[in-house]
Formats: structure tokens, C-alpha cells, sequence
């Protein structure tokens, strides 16, 4: 998809390698804004966007209401709880009657997969996905890859990718294999089988159930985050367990290859899926992985509802 | 009351049909404001506009922020739960407090009748009252009247609205009558008796309990929510009921005047007072409404704020 | 400390005299700015604050963002609630995450003494204190000192000071006792042995349990909040009798010198700590606190973030 046809970023499968390129290259650009003195363009001045969250999120709410600002769009918080949903409306008219009000885009995060695409039906302002159930969330894999290709600096298609944990309840993982394999890179699930997802076709990953067996061939161990609150039966013995077959430790950490990144997309169960030590080794790009995502966001939103090819062109500082 | 004299917006009645004219017409330039490519006017540059909601809004609350960040102003959001109250102040104290720090209107909702006069007295910050218990709710009638004269282009002397459904607990329909008979507009509720004032002393309307009596004769329906979280008792037999005698059904819709508008203050129960359906026919102008009700708050908060005649005058973009 | 040094402001201790003295001269800039018809500067542009407060708080956080957006900083609400916390990550992680983000100054409440060092240590962004547990709320001290400068227009060391009530549980009392000691007026903590804290070693102060003997010599009487929330046991027999043994009453008010203030830092219990109909005295100056606490704050988020001297020769209106 080229950004003239871009309406909405739903799923990393709308971008394609091309879309996905394309939008890692606007990020270098945003990275640039990010280290003026004054971090801000004029780009998307006098533009709404909303922030929908179903779900808690520190994170991610942040970093897109901080890519915002930075564009200059007004931004403003939706969260339930302060909100008509609890007096019964149905969601499609909460976003019909936020658009009504004249905002941009709409960013959402829901408990159910599909929402996303469901606005997107109802309303005309743009639709990102800032994580739908266990679905997708695009922008993650957008900043993973920028990452990757920032930190690495080699052709994705010479990448091998370990995502190694809770694949199941992860969108993070969906939204990464598919953002991974459209670049090139060679993708390999480490988790037990009751956390993959049951059925694995059209994933076009390779699968192992030993984290031993895998890490010393990696570029990239990606270590995600136990979804305890989603689990709704014990699907590991004991967390100590898991942390003992599953987890990054020191040990496996030194097998790693010298050029080898950790990541992982946050908050981290310190102790759990990752050893402390190994969450502030120098390699683990944890906090980069941050930083980043506010560039991406920049470069969606951007994308999304800027007017001109590039921010540099619009005006510098405002 | 002129705009010279306006400190405060608490009640329809105190503006007169000249102060409801004039805010219609200030509306009409804040429309073209929002019409443009970048829709904000530096008129409330470095005033600053602080939501207090003691009740949970969604609509109202974003509505007056998008419309205090279209003209610049500065905008802060203080809702309980989050604030001193919890800690036993006063809602005085509360009040001065956030006037000290020098703000330049308060928007309050309250579950209270009156609080917006209280406030008045305590603060010298303009006062906007955004619903206070059952009492009023003034710029959802002024957006109300501006949405009918915008899309029926008629005197207001010619038209007739029936506000349907439950008028006692509704601060819409208090707001709404004052408005349209002060601008000389036949009103007819229509309502079980249970779901009236218990008196209508001084209302200056006509009273139906029977909808298809009146569905035919109407310029506009006006369906009102049914406040089911404040009826401490239950005031109609079943909501089928209700929704069988007192709903806008689509049989009802078809018997309406072709060119009858259909509005509802959101947000909606559907099935409830208004059929899914009949929400969404073309002449159901609910979002028009939405939209209308962000340009009537910019109308207000420059007519109470600003400093020249007209925002237009005020320098277009920043 | 001289302002090139400073970077965090956690302790009054951290300032010594000389810093205070700074400190409150740029306030008076800010306090001028706060006079203009546009009471805003650009000095902070482009700069994102963020308030992290693990307790609720209505007037400080209100008072920090407002301080910032008159220096045209970007700010952010982070609220345990709406946060990761809730997830179980650490604190650490939290904040390397939101500094991650690009931010500049990170304004902190919790409810455990220290936080803002644990924060200074982990990120490069500026820490505020905005009340440590028990322990310090330096830039309350900063506004109580700049009030009493303002509103007597003695030197310090010509002043008394009595501290009154729950000293136990307040970090207000501490951080005045420390920014009133290093200017040099006498301070006598004044309240029964059980709101004491347990060891007055190194406060270098004078204590009484008898307010009468004390309220006739004093230049201000500085009345705390009863942290009714803090107490985990009984500290006084009941409110009613801490009122008549500790409270402000009309009668101990008017044996206060003519030119004596009263001062509390809010939220009042009005009829607990202060007589209602004192609070309201001309010589109560607690709204002028409140007032006086947002110019305090932009001199100090200025005098963290700005480079240059002050903030008049940064360019007048934006």
C-alpha cells in the first residue's frame, strides 16, 4: 500500500514490505526532529487526534500522544471508565459521535480482535490499532523493525528472529512475524506448546520448544512479556518453571552471538521471561525500543493525515 | 443579557431570545472556522479552561475541550476520583483553589441543581454551566436550536417540537423548552405521566401522553435518553414496553412530515426510545448535532472569554 | 547550589539559602508574566513534563501543568490507575520507559520517602519532588516562603513562625522548617507530643504543646492539615477535642499580632485544624499560596529546564 492510498493502519498486512519501508525511512526522519532542541514541526497543526483505550496502557498511550504533540496535533484521552460506555452506548456510537466532533484519528486499543476494522466502517477519520485482543498491534512491529535495522544494520533477509515466550496471548508476536517475514527476515516461535496458538497455518515460521536449542543461532532473541492477566487457566506449571525452561537467563544470554540483540516489548515480569541482569545487559535494547516507538508514531500519524511528502519540508522549527 | 454584561452561562434564561440569536450567529463564524484547513484561531491564546466533572460525560467533556483548543485556549480536566474531594474538601474550597491559579472559566457538571450559581458567587472565573442534576443543560439547547434553524432554515414562530420520553429526569429538556419558547416555537411534551415534572407550572408547553397523537403535526421529534441510571424506582412497566408505546418505532418515523427532523441528545439507548433503524435515517440528525455542539461551545467560550467582536476579526490562523 | 549545577529538585537542602533566594527572585519574573493579558512565554518549547503521582492529588498537579503550559512546555498526565503499574512492572522500569520517550522533567508524588533519588539515579530527566511520603515537598515550601516574603516584606530573620498541628505525618512541615531555618527565621513547631515526630534531632526548632502561649508572638501562624488518611491508629482522643486543644479558632485568631498571617497548605478540614470563619480572614492568604504556587513552579521548572538567564529576555508573547 503507498501512503496516497493509506487511510487507516490496522495490520501490519495492509503495508506490505513496501508500506513497511517506506514508513521506517519517515521514522529516520522524525529521529531527526527528535534530537533538535525544540522537537517539534509544525506538520499536523490544527489535527485531533483521539485516543480510544479499551485497556490500560501506559506505554503506548504515551508514546502516541507524545508523537502528537510533537507533530503538533491537539490530542485527547478517551479511557473507559470516564465515559458514556459505562451508561450502555454501544462503541459504534461513541465513535460516530467522537468523529462528529471533527477529529483526524482515532487511536484504539481493544480487548477484541477486529475493532479496528469495524471503526474504520463507521467512521472517516483515520484508524490505528494500538493493539486489538490477541490480534495485531502494527505500530510495536513497526518500531521492532526500526530497531532491528537501526541497531543490526544488516539486510533483514541475513536476520534470524527468535520471538520466544507467550506466543498465544501475544499480538505483538502476530504483528512481528508478519512485519519480519514480509522483510525477509527467518522467524522461529521458542515456547511450549500451550502457549502457541493452536493452529500455527499461514504463520510461515519455524517452531522450537527449546530455547537452549535455538539462542546460539539468533540475531535477536525476542523475549515477550507472560500475559498473566489474560491467562485464564494455568498453562505453565509455575512461573519458576517457566522461568527455568522459558526464560533469558545469564546463561543463555552468554550463548547469545556477540552481535545479538535483546528485546522485548514491555513492561517486563523481571524475574519471569527475562533475569534481571540480562534486562540491563548493554545488548538489550529495551529502552531504544522506547524512544523509537515515539518516532514511528510520528511517522504513522504523519503518514496518515500529513499533506506533504516529508516533515522537513513543512517548516522546521514552528 | 448582551454579550458586554455575560459573565456566566448557568441558564438559558439569562440569555433572552437576543443572547440565544447572538450566540447562533457567532456559531455560524465558529462553523467556518472548523470548515478550515486548519481549523483554530489564536481568539483564547493564554486563557486557560478547566473541565470539572462531578458526574461522568464523554460528549460534553470532549466537546468543550476540542472547542476550547480551537481557539488555543488552554485546557485542564479535573474529575473526581482523581482529586481533593476524595480527601473531604469542599467543593468551595475546591473552586477557589483551582481559581487561584488563575483560570479563566470553569465548565462544571454536577448532580446537583444549582452548583453553577454557587460557583458564580464564589469565583470570579467565568461559570459554564455543562449539566447540573436535573436542572439545566444550556448549550445542549442552544446546539439544539442551532442544528433546527441550520437544517429546517424556517422561524422558529413556525415550527413545532415534541420532546418525547422521560422529561422528569431530563436537564436536556428543561434547557431545550426555555430555549425554543423563548425563541417562539410551539412545544409539545409527550411522556407518561409518570415520566413528567410532578409540575409543569411555568413550562408554557403543550403535554401529550400519546405519541401518534402528535407524531404527525411535529417539525421535529426530539427523542430524549432514557435516564435509566437515575430512576430510583421504576417509572415505566418494562422498557418494552416503553419502548412499544413511547419509542420513536419506524412506523412512528414514517408518519413524521417529510421534512421532520429527528434529534437525540445521545447517547443512545437503542431499542429503547429510539429504534436502531430510525437512528439511522438521513433526517436523524444526531451527529449533526455533535458536531454542531463544538462550534455552540466555541461560540460561548469566545462570547464569554474573548476580547474583540467576532473570532473572525481576530487574526484567522495563528 | 547555583542553577548550573541544579538538575533535580528532591530537598530544600538541595538549594541552601542562596538557591532559595534565586529561586524565589525568578519568581517574581513569573509572577509578572502571570499579570500579562497573555500570560504565557515560550521558554519552555518543544520541552515535555510529565507528572508521575502515585497518590491523588488535586491542587499540585493541577498547579505544575498549569506552571508548564505557561512556559509553553508539552505536559503529561501519568496516573497510577491508567498505568503498567497496575501490570506489576517496577518503578524502575516505569520511569527508564516514559524518560525512553524524550522527556525533559518528571514531577513525582508517591507515597514512600525517597522515590525522587531512586528516580534521579535511574534517568537523566530533571526529578521534582512533589511530596515524598512523610517527607519533603520542597517546592510547597518555596511558595509558603515566597508568600510570607510578599505579603510581610520583613527579612526572614525578623520573623517567627508557628508550625501547627500534625507535624508527624507532613512533609509540608518539614520542607518549611528547613527553607524558613536557612533563611533565618525563628520556627516553633506547635502540637501534642503524639503528632510530634518521634526524634526532633537536627530541626533546629522550638517546641510548644500549648498554642495560646505561643499565638501571641508569632509573624505567621502556619496551620497543617490533619492527614486524617495517615494516621494508621488514633493520634488524638477526637477531632472535636484536637479542634478545641490545637484548631485556629476565631479566639486564638484574634490574639495574633495586627500584621500576622495565616497560612495552610490545603486541602482545609474547616472546623478540624481552622475554624471556618478563619480561613476566611483577610489575613488568611491561602488562596494567595495557591496562586503564588504556580508563579514558584514555573521559576522552578524554568530554573531546571531553561537555558537562559530569565525568562523576560526569552522573548516576551510567543
Amino acid at each position: 500500500m503507498t501512503r496516497a492510498a493509506a487511510r487507516h493502519l490496522r495490520s501490519i498486512t495492509e503495508l506490505g514490505a513496501d508500506g513497511i519501508i517506506e514508513l521506517l525511512e519517515l521514522t529516520d526522519h522524525m529521529v531527526e526532529v527528535n534530537r533538535r532542541p525544540i522537537p517539534k514541526v509544525p506538520a499536523l497543526r490544527g489535527r485531533t487526534v483521539v485516543s480510544l483505550f479499551y485497556e490500560d496502557s501506559t506505554r503506548t498511550r504515551l508514546s502516541f500522544e507524545t508523537a502528537a504533540k510533537r507533530l503538533s496535533a491537539d490530542t485527547m484521552s478517551f479511557s473507559v471508565g470516564t465515559s458514556s460506555v459505562k451508561k450502555g452506548e454501544s462503541l459504534r456510537d461513541t465513535v460516530e459521535t467522537i468523529e462528529a466532533m471533527g477529529i483526524d484519528a482515532v487511536v484504539v486499543r481493544h480487548a477484541s480482535a477486529g475493532v479496528p476494522w469495524q471503526l474504520s466502517q463507521w467512521i472517516d477519520a483515520a484508524v490505528v490499532n494500538a493493539g486489538d485482543g490477541w490480534h495485531e498491534h502494527p505500530t510495536q512491529a513497526l518500531l521492532d523493525c526500526y530497531t532491528i535495522r537501526t541497531e543490526l544494520g544488516r539486510p533483514f533477509e541475513d536476520l534470524h528472529v527468535a520471538i520466544v515466550g507467550d506466543v498465544k496471548h501475544s499480538r505483538v508476536a502476530r504483528s512481528d512475524v508478519l512485519a519480519l517475514r514480509a522483510l525477509g527476515a527467518r522467524v522461529t516461535l521458542v515456547a511450549p506448546p500451550t502457549l502457541l496458538p493452536p493452529s500455527l497455518e499461514g504463520w510461515d515460521v519455524e517452531v522450537s520448544h527449546d530455547l537452549d536449542d535455538v539462542v546460539a543461532t539468533v540475531d535477536v532473541a525476542y523475549v515477550l512479556r507472560m500475559q498473566l492477566e489474560r491467562q485464564e487457566q494455568a498453562l505453565v506449571p509455575t512461573l519458576r518453571e517457566y522461568a527455568t525452561c522459558f526464560g533469558l537467563t545469564p546463561a543463555r544470554a552468554a550463548r547469545l552471538p556477540g552481535h545479538a540483540l535483546i528485546m522485548h516489548p514491555g513492561p517486563m515480569n523481571r524475574g519471569v521471561e527475562i533475569a534481571p541482569e540480562v534486562a540491563d545487559l548493554p545488548r538489550a535494547v529495551i529502552t531504544k525500543q522506547v524512544a523509537n516507538g515515539v518516532a514511528v508514531r510520528m511517522a504513522v500519524l504523519f503518514w496518515l493525515l500529513g499533506s506533504e511528502p516529508t516533515p522537513s519540508t513543512s517548516g522546521g522549527d514552528e
